[in-house]
Order: structure tokens, then C-alpha cells, then sequence
């Protein structure tokens, strides 16, 4: 395919009455519309106002989307213990599937196209269909939990594990390697000692699998660690073998200069939620000074239950202006920074080579947008309208490893059947 | 016209199953769609998910509209001095009725139904003549600067209040009263004593006459004021006559104990902008404090240069986010408070009485809203869902006056051909 457009090569670059030409599940060539349509002048043409890499989603919980709404404007612990987990634990099969496949339509109809998703205890097989179905590269992990978990939602140790190998041999590099393992414990809180080092031990047994977890959310979750272990969490993550380039670590808000060191030394990926930790009230991530240490920060929105939106256009620009507001600096997390949050950072936290710029010999995921709306005109400059102007109603066109999953409409599942069936859920839920 | 849907009356009440019904510029009935049909059986009849009161943009600047993206990640008074102030001297007539007409579309596109809008020094007829043509409520006023103003901007004092007096018999209470006027001084650094009397001279010489100025935005605009007045910025305002019941005072970031106190006993409206103030790095404004002491909190975009976005979606949920943030508090500010402040507190600071919930006898401004949307799916609680979830684009419907005014495409201008035009100004400014 070749679609045409002004063409954000990545953060630093940007073509003007550009081209970029796919072959199978890779990007053949990026440059001049006229030397692309010289090139391949056979290849099906599409154009778009603006041609971008899809952006990577490094933190959601995909199927948490039933509880878009369920517990606005309540207190952090209420919201978790009696909404959000009690609705985790009262879903079946059938409302994993149809909650993972809703959240992952939102992503790919807004531009992501790289998910990094924290699934729930029970019922990850349907979230691991949902995502091929729908045809969004993923980073997807059942949730572990073997200590200080709700009813219905705990278990045991060797259990979880096991239950996790197998999801490993069943989904892991599936649908072409589109599809991938992160072990995943919920966080610190509820995971034992050995609950822990196991995700370790299984995510260096397999080739590629990530270690995926929520570390320093909240001043409490960081007291009842340093309480329970005598270290700060991150310490003790690091203890336990969870920090190093294979681990994506959500939010990290609460960090003492040990531990951003220890990220920094350790490679580990932080992934910067800025609406959940402003709609929760976690606080403000030390993002500028994450950055200033080349520690990798990705993007994430967390769960419709707290932000209350996929869309990763919203989290550039909330990224952004909360570093701003938050430094009295109104330099701060520049579009370009927050854009590589979005792009070949989010790549780098989920692991997938080649993927989060446009490129010759990169994965062909790409998203194509309109700037024909009155709240998007005049365009100034093209990645900074990316990051503070555009919104994920402006994507018309996903493409994931070469394959239209989106263009109006999502192409492999019925996106209105699921929104029914989606409501009648949450109602019964 | 018969609307029905799930009824948003105003932030306290909700009726599933509704209807309102229209009458010339009034609304005639609010109640159950069943009875309404029964009641109203000729009047043409419109369905959508949500009927809502049209929201009321406090603090706008339309007519920066070609300046969206100019200077993004810039210092203040770089952003201020360099960039906004230079585009603003810059503009012909031409340009600033485009860049007005842009404004008013993206607001009628996604739900505002009136503003309250700080123009510019010059061409000030060409947006009044806009946001007639548009068919948008409107606060508008010339802006005023008689001293430190770059070259021209600033203006002879009394030369600048008598173009403003002609303004307001021109223009005030024009189209049907849908159109009136606000005195607007800048800010106390640009404006001289004589001026900031002469504007509250004006104002009580005129029914319905506002005044409209930016107040203690930033730290170095109220160390600024200090030093030339010996006062803090709102005691000099209150000094010279600029508080009030009539009065619209836009950020009121940095203000003292005394200063709120002065704010509350003279019922003066305080316009909060997040998103600007976040962008700008100017601070977080002490919201939920002028809430508790009962002063009249509405919500502004400001302008596309600061925001990038004139969406009052967007600014609900920022209000909310960044109070909730600051606070460590994630009940502060809730969906119900901020859907006040972009309702009846903002119709309170524009002077319009009847205005800002869908009741009987009431202006008939109301906005239809889809739902049918994967990122709007599932609703749980509708006014809730305003505030955290939707967006200006599920707006499919505005009504001001009890006139159509845009129907999924602008039913008065050719937006097209505005978008076109001010994409083509934007380059050659």
C-alpha cells in the first residue's frame, strides 16, 4: 500500500508531500510521493493529511473497559477494593472477551497500535483471542495475585505461575509474533516473595516475554512495601530480580533518589500515566527528571475505570501539561519528547525491534489522520499538532504489521455488536 | 423543535427518557418525551443519546484562532511578546473576522453556545460581525491598552474608551440580544488607572455591560501590579472598581487569603482555564477554595495558541483532573461541580439570566451528543460521562436562541471555506 501524506518519519523528523510504501508486514520505502508512485506505481494509494507511526499504548488494562465510569470521583482505595476489583472478579469469559475486544477498538480507532496490557486474575485466554481478533499488537499478561487479594481473585503461588507458562506456550509469538507474553503481577502488595521471582525465573526461560507490573502509584502502596520488606519499592522490585530492560514498571510517582538511580542503572521502562495519576489523585511522576537520566518513559492511559479515555492523544498532551504546570516550566516534556514517549519509547517497553518510527525495514504500523476540522486548523507545526491540538476522533486509518484494522470502521469485527453487547454487561455487572 | 434523549436538566438532575421542547428563542417544556409528543404532536422531532444545556466558554480569544500551534513549548513572555502580540498587531480586518468565524465554528462544533470573549486592540467589528454571522451567544469586547503595549497595540486612553463606547451602541444587545458587550482591559500592566476606571465608568453607564480583564495569571503579572501600585493585583482591581457581580476576571492563579475574601464579598465571577495554565506553567489556581468560599468558578479555554483547543469537554475534564491532582484529593471537584461551572456559573459571569440549564422558560441553547462511540461505551453515570469521557466531536447538534446552528456540518457558514482561508492567512502571517 501506499499512502501519502505529510509524513512524521519519527520525533525529529518530518516529510512534507511524503510517501510511505508497505510490502507485506514491512515498510519498503519512506520519502517523496513522486519517487514512491515512480517506485511502485501498481501499489493501492491512499492519502491521508498526515502519515505517523502508530502510537504504543505502554500501560492500559484493556479489560477493565466494562467500568468505563464505574467509580468517578471516589477515594483511590474505594475505587480499587469496592469497584474495580469486585467487577474484575465477578466477570466471566464472555465479559473478558467482549471488555478486551471494546478496549482494544478504542485503541486502534484512536492510533494505538501497540498495547502493553495488564489483563485480570481470571479468563486471559479471551483477552489473548480478543486481541487477535481485532488484529492490535500486544503485550498482554494475566494478572498475578497470591497475597492480600480479594475474594475470587487470589491464588496460589505455584498456580498463578503455572497458569502463566501455559498462556506463554499457548499465545506467546502468536498471530505472526504479534502477540506476546508479559508475566504480570498486579504489584508488590499482592504478590509474595516467591511470587515475584518467579515472573523472573518464567520471563527468562522464555525468548522476548516481559515483565509488566504497577510499582510507587500511591504513598500507601510505598509505606506498606517499605513496612512489610524494609526497603522502598523499587528496592525491593530490583531485589527480586523485577528491574532490567525486559521490565515495564507503571507509573513509578513515588521514587527516592536510590531508586531512580536504580531504574536509570537497571534500564528498566517506566511507563508515565499522567491522566489516571491526576484522576486518582496518585500525584505528579518525576517525568523531566526520568528523561533527564535517559531512563526509557513510555505512555500509558491505565483503565477506562480512571482516565476515562484509550485515546493516546489525550495522554500526549496531558503528559505535557502537567510536566509544565507542575515544574513552572512552560519548556518542559516538549511536544518532540513526548512524541518519542509515544513511538519508539512505547516500542522499547514492549519489546518489539523495528517498530515506533517509519522507516525502511520497520513494521508497517501506521495510522493516517485528517486535519480538515475547523479545531485543527491552521496547522502549524506538524508533530506539535500531533501532541497538543489532534485527538483520536482524527485517526482514519490504522495499519498494523501491514494489515488495515481500521479505516472508518474497525475491518474485522463488528464494532456496533460489541458496543451493544458491551452496555447490556456493564448494566448487568 | 421536540429533542429527545437522556435529559442532562443541569447538574443535579437527569431524565432518561426526556424531551425539550423548544419555542421560538425559549424552551416551552422539559419532561418525559411521551408527553411531550403528546403535548407538542406537530413540532418537528429530534432524537440523540444526550440533550444537554449548551456549555459556556468563560474565557476565550477567538479572534488568536490563526495563531493555534504558533508557540508551543515556548517561555511565557516569549510566547506572549514575541509570538501572540505581534500575530495580534499583525492582523487586518480580514483576518481577524476569519480567525473570530474559526472560533465561533470550533465552539458551536463542540458544544459551547456562549462565550465570553477578549478580542483584540484593533478590527474589533469584524468578530462582532462573525459571531452574528455564526449564530454563537457572545460576551465580546475590544481589548484596551494605554501603556506598556508593544508598537500597534497601544492606544490613547480616552481614544481607546470612546472606540468602546461606540462599540457597545453598535453591537450590545444586538441580533436579538444574543450579542452583547464587556469592557475589557487587558491586564493591569498594560492598562493605566484612568483606563481601569473609565472601563468600570462605561460598564455602569450601559444595562447588561460586563467587564472582562485577566487578573494574577502569573507571578511576574502580580509582582508587577505591586510594584506600581503597592497593592496585590485583585486589591488594585477592587481599588479601581474592576470587582463585582458584573465583573469577569479571568485565571486568578496567585491570589492571598485577603484577595479571595475580596473576590467572594463582591461576588466577582473567576474564570479557571486548566489547560492554559497548565500549558503556560502559570500554576494551578486555588479552585476548590473560591468554590468553598461560594464565589462564581466558570471555565475558559482561553485561546488556541495556549490551549490548542476551544473544546469545553476537554476543559471540564482538566478542571477536574488538576484540582484532583493538586489536591491528592480524587473526589475534588466532581463531575457534578465542574459541569456547574461550565453551565449556570458560566451563563452568571456572561450576565444572561435564563441561561445554562434546560428548564422551562429558559433561552433555548441546548446541545445533542451521541453516544454510539467505542470510546463513550459504557456510559454509567451520564453527567459523569460529560465530564471525564466525552468529547467535543460527539456533539452532532447546537442550538442557540432556539436556532439550529450546526447540524453536523455549520447550518449558517461555509466552514470549508473558513478552514481554507485561515489555513492561508496562518502562512502568510
Amino acid at each position: 500500500m501506499l499512502l501519502s501524506g505529510t509524513v512524521v518519519v519519527d520525533a525529529d523528523t518530518v516529510l512534507h508531500g511524503g510517501a510511505v510504501v508497505t510490502a507485506g508486514d514491512t515498510i519498503a520505502f519512506v520519502g517523496d510521493r513522486a519517487d514512491a508512485i515512480d517506485q511502485y506505481p501498481d501499489h493501492e494509494r491512499r492519502s491521508f493529511d498526515i502519515v505517523a507511526p502508530g502510537l504504543v499504548g505502554a500501560h492500559v488494562h484493556s479489560v477493565q473497559s466494562l467500568g468505563r465510569g464505574i467509580a468517578d470521583d471516589t477515594e483511590l482505595l474505594t475505587w480499587l477494593f469496592d469497584h474495580v476489583l469486585p467487577m474484575e472478579a465477578g466477570m466471566d469469559a464472555e465479559a473478558m472477551e467482549v471488555a478486551a475486544t471494546l478496549g482494544y477498538l478504542e485503541c486502534i480507532e484512536s492510533g494505538t497500535t501497540t498495547v502493553i496490557d495488564h489483563l485480570s486474575v481470571n479468563h486471559a485466554d479471551a483477552a489473548f483471542e480478543a486481541a487477535g481478533d481485532v488484529g492490535i499488537r500486544g503485550v498482554l499478561g494475566k494478572v498475578l495475585m497470591d497475597k492480600d487479594a480479594p475474594d475470587g481473585l487470589e491464588e496460589d503461588t505455584d498456580d498463578a505461575l503455572r497458569e502463566s507458562e501455559r498462556l506463554i506456550e499457548e499465545y506467546h509469538g502468536s498471530c505472526g509474533d504479534r502477540i506476546r507474553y508479559a508475566v504480570t503481577p498486579r504489584f508488590a502488595v499482592t504478590c509474595s516473595e516467591a511470587c515475584l521471582r518467579g515472573a523472573r525465573e518464567l520471563a527468562d526461560a522464555h525468548e522476548d516475554v516481559r515483565i509488566h507490573t504497577h510499582a510507587s502509584e500511591n504513598r500507601d502502596e510505598v509505606a506498606t512495601v517499605e513496612a512489610e520488606t524494609g526497603m522502598r519499592n523499587i528496592e525491593w522490585l530490583h531485589e527480586v530480580g523485577l528491574t532490567g530492560e525486559d521490565v515495564v514498571l507503571a507509573h513509578c510517582v513515588w521514587t527516592d533518589e536510590r531508586e531512580r538511580e536504580l531504574l536509570a542503572e537497571t534500564d528498566t521502562n517506566v511507563v508515565h500515566c499522567p491522566s489516571s495519576n491526576m484522576k486518582l489523585a496518585s500525584g505528579v511522576a518525576p517525568v523531566v527528571e526520568y528523561v533527564d537520566r535517559g531512563i526509557t518513559v513510555a505512555l500509558g492511559n491505565d483503565g477506562p475505570p480512571c482516565n476515562n479515555t484509550l485515546d493516546p492523544f489525550t495522554e500526549m498532551r496531558q503528559g505535557s501539561l502537567l510536566a509544565k504546570v507542575d515544574r513552572l516550566d512552560s519548556t518542559a516534556l516538549d511536544a518532540d519528547t513526548v512524541l518519542e514517549m509515544a513511538t519508539t519509547n512505547g516500542a522499547r517497553a514492549a519489546g518489539f525491534d523495528r517498530l515506533g518510527r517509519l522507516a525502511e525495514g520497520w513494521r508497517a504500523d501506521v495510522i493516517g489522520l485528517t486535519t480538515e476540522i475547523s479545531r485543527a486548523t491552521p496547522v502549524t507545526g506538524v508533530r506539535s499538532h500531533l501532541v497538543y491540538a489532534a485527538h483520536g476522533d482524527d485517526v482514519q486509518f490504522t495499519m498494523v504489521d501491514g494489515e488495515v484494522v481500521y479505516d472508518g470502521e474497525p475491518t474485522r469485527v463488528d464494532a456496533e455488536r460489541v458496543r451493544e453487547r458491551a452496555q447490556e454487561l456493564a448494566e448487568a455487572l
